[in-house]
């Protein structure tokens, strides 16, 4: 049967044989369906498999976002690691030892918030893990009558932290899966926009041991060195070589990101299509008209601003 | 603060900023806990990432077991590409072009079948997705008063197809996130039970335009040979070098892995261990005593067999 398809129905065949699911944008309604990124809260990652774009919500977190806006202005990340990077849980950046921490100042808890009347889109359907789940400003978020939080979707940006909750300070951590369990007990404040997969295809790694970090610390010169050198070697796939502020490029450097208007119809229209594939001719299963709020991604797009 | 720790404290301060939640097992309890997975049912997937264990689930889909043993016994997957990755979605794999799969047979759909009385063990909380979700012999399904199917969680493998349910043949597909929305839709028919952290590091690639194909078996010699040429430079990383049947392999090079029971007690344990985290000290928000399907992998543990 396939034998007897033309070429053109080939690569056809090979795009379909699995429907792609990943958020295409619609054609624009009449309404500005896209909001343009501020270059205050762009975060550009540089690690070995390429460059992540971060996007900081400073009004869910204003100290978190405050905190690692300075950090990166003063090259806090430039040479640190994605030290612990566990599959199918997180992916953890920043310094590893307590000991490189004493100079750096925590920052209060800000997991959740009073629910702000404007801005919030509904799901349109029931999350399994929050009395209400929905958007606002691209960003996932659950709510009960008072409280309102961000949702740790992959790609979020949360602070680690020690059993205090406002003993984070700089260490950050990004899901590769949903771990909606960590809801409300880590404060998220931002999300990847873009090159997640970057974050995706590092290489797999542990923390030190207590051992190895003894031995690091250690007063035997010639082991500590040998320890340095092994953690370097070891974390050799996960280096940050550079974490910069948008704003802080000259204008033409800068990328120009746009993130979808959760507020406007083509978002509203995006999520229908997700849940109801009954359209498409590969799909024979009655829809489930469910969505998984972690499953659809809030769509950002690179703007070309190089064109005069 | 945390420069009055001890080294000791230290690391375990690294190791607890963000709570690991990958499963670990509990210490048996009186009844096995784990069962020995039959080489018959386990593959090898060779990919410059790494080695892919997965297990085949023939009472499920027996058809599509058949023929992927039939297929691997024949070196059928060797030096062919994961060669559509797509970022939060599937890696696919396989003979990407219809021309090449003229000799292949195709199988029945067997993405759902009816329910059966033993051996189904509730996942003991509601499902977004499904009227009811559990387990079968370490499998995540889904079922209704009839029917149950096993669901698209990262890592399970799936067969990709075309529009006809019945034109499944050998590209097969893993889900990298969750991907509900394809539950009844698609035939799985195994899962990745260790090393899935190697598909997730694949490179992520696009499969060749309706113009590559064209010109990939096109009669320009010098233009074919050029798209083969950039064909194989651009699926390097994505390369299977072998698939084999771990049956077919001299016993002594078997690896032998275990998966836990999911009909026991340490089970059960686990997935309690997984709704309620407030025994943690770092979690202050209330449990919400919910647990997604997909975030908890039912473990698999490798045992050394060469002993004597």
């Amino acid at each position: 049967m396939k034998s007897a398809l033309a070429l053109t129905a080939l690569a056809l065949a090979a795009c379909t044989s699995v429907p792609a699911s990943l958020a295409e944008a619609p054609a624009a309604a009449e309404a500005p369906a896209w909001r343009p990124v501020d270059p205050e809260n762009l975060i550009l990652l540089e690690v070995p498999t390429g460059t992540v774009a971060i996007e900081l919500f400073p009004e869910a977190a204003p100290a978190h976002v405050a905190q690692l806006r300075r950090l990166v202005s003063e090259g806090f990340y430039d040479g640190e690691f994605f030290y612990r990077v566990i599959d199918g849980h997180v992916a953890q950046a920043g310094r590893e030892f307590d000991a490189l921490l004493t100079d750096v100042t925590t920052v209060p808890f800000e997991a959740e918030r009073a629910v702000a009347t404007h801005g919030f889109t509904p799901l349109g359907n029931a999350d399994l893990f929050a009395p209400e789940a929905g958007h606002r400003a691209g960003f996932a978020v659950g709510r009960d009558g008072t409280q309102e939080w961000l949702l740790n979707c992959p790609g979020t940006l949360g602070m680690a932290r020690d059993d205090d909750p406002a003993s984070g300070s700089s260490e950050f951590f990004i899901p590769l899966q949903p771990r909606r369990y960590l809801d409300r007990n880590y404060t998220i404040f931002g999300r990847v926009i873009a090159g997640l997969e970057h974050i995706q295809r590092l290489p797999r790694v542990d923390p030190f041991t207590e051992e190895e970090t003894a031995a690091l610390f250690g007063e035997d010169g010639p082991l500590a060195y040998q320890m340095q050198q092994y953690r370097r070697s070891k974390l050799d796939g996960n280096i940050i070589t550079s974490a910069r502020l948008a704003a802080s490029l000259p204008e033409a450097e800068r990328p120009a990101y746009e993130v979808m208007d959760t507020t406007s119809a083509d978002w509203a229209a995006l999520k229908d299509s997700k849940r109801d594939y009954s359209a498409i001719p590969a799909f024979i299963a009655p829809p489930v008209n469910k969505l998984d709020i972690c499953s659809l991604p809030v769509p950002a797009r690179l703007v070309d601003t190089a064109q005069p």
